[in-house]
C-alpha cells in the first residue's frame, strides 16, 4: 500500500484561550502547520480538508468544517467535520489518508478544534458528558469521572494497582509537560500533593483528571511521491487502525480492558509490520491516569495487569522503554476535544523530527511513534504510528 | 476507478415519530436495508459504518456513530460520525466510497439520522440555525428563511422569477409526496393557498419552507466485485463530487448562485462521464422552494435564471425533462437534516431499480439518478450520480 506523509504540523497553546474563538484558534493552528512546511507550500495546494471537532463552540456551531477553511482564507475545497467525541481528531485524520489513498486528493489540511473553557450556561457545564452513554449512564449519574472511576477501582481489585501508582502517571505528564510551551499546565506537581487533592471520584481525584481546554491543531499531510516536494524530512504514516465497542459500560464484558484500544492498534501493528517493542514514543489517551495505565497494556507495551508497576518502574518516562505522553498528554497538555487527536500527531511529529521544545522534552533518537485516542468510555478510537 | 455498489436501503417515516428515540429510528432504517439486500447478507458481512447527523438528540448525544451501531446490534467496527449541517448525509456517503476504494473496508454500512421534533428547550427552537454562520448573521436574524428570502428577491429582481413559479415548486413536490408512504407530508396542496400561506420571509410563506423532521436512513454498500453476491439488481455509483463555499452570504459574489453546487456536479459528471442531460431524476435540496429553482440551474438541468419557468411548464414533473424530487423532496417527504442525504439515495435506489411505491411516483424507464445535497446556505455539499 502506498503511504501518506505528513509535511507540515501546527499546534495552538492549549488552555483557557479567551483571546480567541473557534476559528481564530483554528487559523493560528493552520498558520503554523502552513509555515512549517519547510521547502514550503502555497495554501492553493491543499485540495481537500478534514475537521474533528465536538460541540463546535457548545452546539451553537455546526457546518464548522466550511468555516474553518474560510476563515484559514481556503473556502471551497471539500470539506468534511468528523465527529466521534474524543477521538474526532483521529477519525479526522484516517478520514485524511483515506481521501489520499484514493487519490481523491493529493494534498490535505487535517485539524481539530474546540472551545470548552467559556461556553455560556447549561451547555457549559454538562458539556463534555456528551460523549458517553446519555439516555442509560450520564444522565443517570455515571459521568465520565464516575465510569472511569468504576474503571479504577477494578483495577485495583483485579491487579492490585494502587493510587500511588495512577498518581504518578499525574507526576510524570506533568513533569513533561511543565516543558511544553502549548500544554494546559506548565507546572510540575508532587506526588503527595496529588494524592491528597480534592477526590472527584474516587479513587480519582482532581489530579488523576485531565481539565477541559480551548485549542486546536492542524497537519498537512501528502500523497508519499509529493512528500520530498515540500520537506526533506517529511514524517510517515506507516500504519493506522479504528475500532469501536459498545458504547455504555454496562454492556462491557471487561472494565478494565479497551477492546477497541486493541483492536484498532492491532491493525495499525500489523500495516505496519512491527510491534508494541518497536515504539519509541507513543501519545496515549489520558484522560484519567488510570485510562493511561489500561491504555499502555491494552497498545501491549506492557502485559495486563502491570501498567501500574510499568509507570512506577519509570518505563513510561521519556528516558524508559517507551515515552508515553512526552507532551505532557491530555493531563497537562489539556483535551480540547477536537484537536487533542491531531495535537499527539503534531508532537510526534515534532518528536521525530528531533523538534521537540528544548530544555528537553525530545526522546533521544526517536524513529517510531503511536498515536492513540479514544472517545467516549473507549467507544470509539483510532491508532496511527507515525515513522521517520 | 473502481465503482462502489448499493445493494440494499431502508428509510423510516420521515415526520414527527414521538415514537422513537435517535436509535430506533436509526435501527429501523438498517433492519430495513439489510432485508432489502436480495440474496441475503449477514450483518457481520458489514465491516465499516458512516453515519451522517448533525445535533444528534438536540445536542444531548454525542459519539452518535458507536451508539447507532451498538444499537443495531452490530457493534465494534470502524464508525465515523460527519456532520456537515445538512450534507452530513451526502458526506457520510462520500466517506464510505472512500473506505471501499481505498480496501479499508469491502461492506459499508451508511446512515443518517435525526431527531427535530422532541427536542426540549432553547435548543429545540433555535437548533437548525446552527447550519449557518453564526456568528455573523444568524445570531442578528438572518436565519435560513431571511437568507433564502434574501436569494428569492434577487432571483426576482435578476430573473423576473415570480411568487406563482416558487409556489409551484411546493405544488409539485407536495404531488410526488402524496404518493410516498415515508413522506411526512403526503397531501397535496393548491396553488392559490400556497400563495395564501402565512408569510415567512418574504417571498416565502409557509408553503415555500420544508417542515422539520424525524427520521433516518440507511444503505448497504459494497465494493463492485461483490454486488452480484448480494443482489442481480445493484445500482452503482457513477459519480460523485464534493464542494464547499464560504460560510456567510454576505461573502458571495452572488446570492443567485450555489457555487459549491456547481463545482460538486461538475466533478460528478466529469467521473461518470455524462451531462446534466442524462439524468432521468434528481433528489434536489428544496430546503425552500427557491433552493430547488436556483439548484436546477447551477446542475445545469437549466439555463440560469430560467428555474423558474422550468418548474412552470412542468419540466421537472415526474414525466417532465428531468424529474425533480420525486420523493416529495424536503418540502414534502421531510428533511431529518442527517437523514436526508441518505434519504435521497434510498429513492433513487428505488427509483432505478424500478420500485417505486405505486400509484405510481414512479419515474418511467429511470436509468441514471442525480443526488444533491447541501449545507447551511449552499456552503457544504455533495452529488452522486447512480446508475444501473
Amino acid at each position: 500500500m502506498k503511504r501518506v506523509a505528513i509535511v507540515g504540523a501546527g499546534c495552538t497553546k492549549f488552555g483557557e484561550r479567551l483571546d480567541a474563538g473557534l476559528s481564530e484558534l483554528f487559523t493560528e493552528a493552520y498558520i503554523e502547520a502552513l509555515h512549517g512546511v519547510d521547502k514550503g507550500i502555497d495554501p492553493s495546494e491543499i485540495q481537500e480538508a478534514f475537521i474533528g471537532s465536538m460541540g463546535s463552540g457548545g452546539g451553537q456551531i455546526a457546518n464548522t468544517a466550511p468555516l474553518m477553511i474560510d476563515y484559514a482564507g481556503i473556502p471551497g475545497i471539500p470539506a468534511t467535520k468528523v465527529e466521534n467525541a474524543c477521538a474526532s481528531g483521529g477519525y479526522a485524520i484516517r478520514s485524511a489518508i483515506l481521501s489520499i489513498l484514493t487519490g481523491q486528493c493529493k494534498v490535505a489540511l487535517v485539524g481539530g478544534v474546540e472551545k470548552m473553557r467559556d461556553i455560556p450556561g447549561e451547555r457549559g457545564r454538562a458539556w463534555l458528558g456528551v460523549g458517553g452513554d446519555t439516555e442509560w449512564e450520564r444522565w443517570h449519574g455515571l459521568t465520565f469521572p464516575a465510569v472511569f472511576a468504576l474503571m479504577a477501582t477494578r483495577h485495583m481489585h483485579e491487579y492490585g494497582t494502587t493510587r500511588e501508582q495512577l498518581a504518578k502517571v499525574a507526576v510524570k505528564n506533568h513533569k513533561n509537560g511543565s516543558k511544553n510551551p502549548k500544554a494546559h499546565f506548565q507546572n510540575e506537581i508532587k506526588l503527595e500533593n496529588a494524592l491528597k487533592a480534592p477526590m472527584v471520584a474516587y479513587p480519582l481525584s482532581l489530579m488523576d483528571c485531565c481539565p477541559t481546554s480551548d485549542g486546536a491543531s492542524a497537519a498537512i499531510l501528502c500523497e508519499e511521491s509529493l512528500a520530498r516536494r515540500y520537506t526533506d524530512t517529511p514524517v510517515y504514516i506507516a500504519g493506522f487502525g479504528a475500532a469501536t465497542d459498545r458504547l455504555a459500560s454496562f454492556s462491557r464484558e471487561s472494565l478494565t480492558k479497551g477492546i477497541a484500544t486493541v483492536n484498532a492498534s492491532s491493525q495499525a501493528y500489523k500495516m505496519a509490520g512491527i510491534g508494541p517493542d518497536d515504539i519509541d514514543l507513543a501519545e496515549v489517551h489520558d484522560c484519567f491516569t488510570i485510562a493511561e495505565i489500561v491504555h499502555t497494556e491494552d497498545l501491549g507495551f506492557c502485559k495486563k495487569g502491570e501498567g501500574g508497576k510499568f509507570v512506577e518502574e519509570g518505563q513510561t518516562e521519556i528516558a524508559g522503554k517507551v515515552a508515553v505522553n512526552p507532551s505532557g498528554g491530555l493531563k497537562a497538555k489539556g483535551h480540547p476535544i477536537g484537536a487533542t487527536g491531531v495535537g499527539q500527531v503534531y508532537e510526534i511529529f515534532k518528536q521525530l523530527r528531533n523538534e521537540a521544545d528544548k530544555p528537553s522534552r525530545q526522546v533521544p533518537d526517536a524513529q517510531i511513534g503511536l498515536a492513540h485516542i479514544m472517545g467516549g468510555f473507549i467507544a470509539a478510537g483510532t491508532v496511527h504510528i507515525l515513522a521517520r
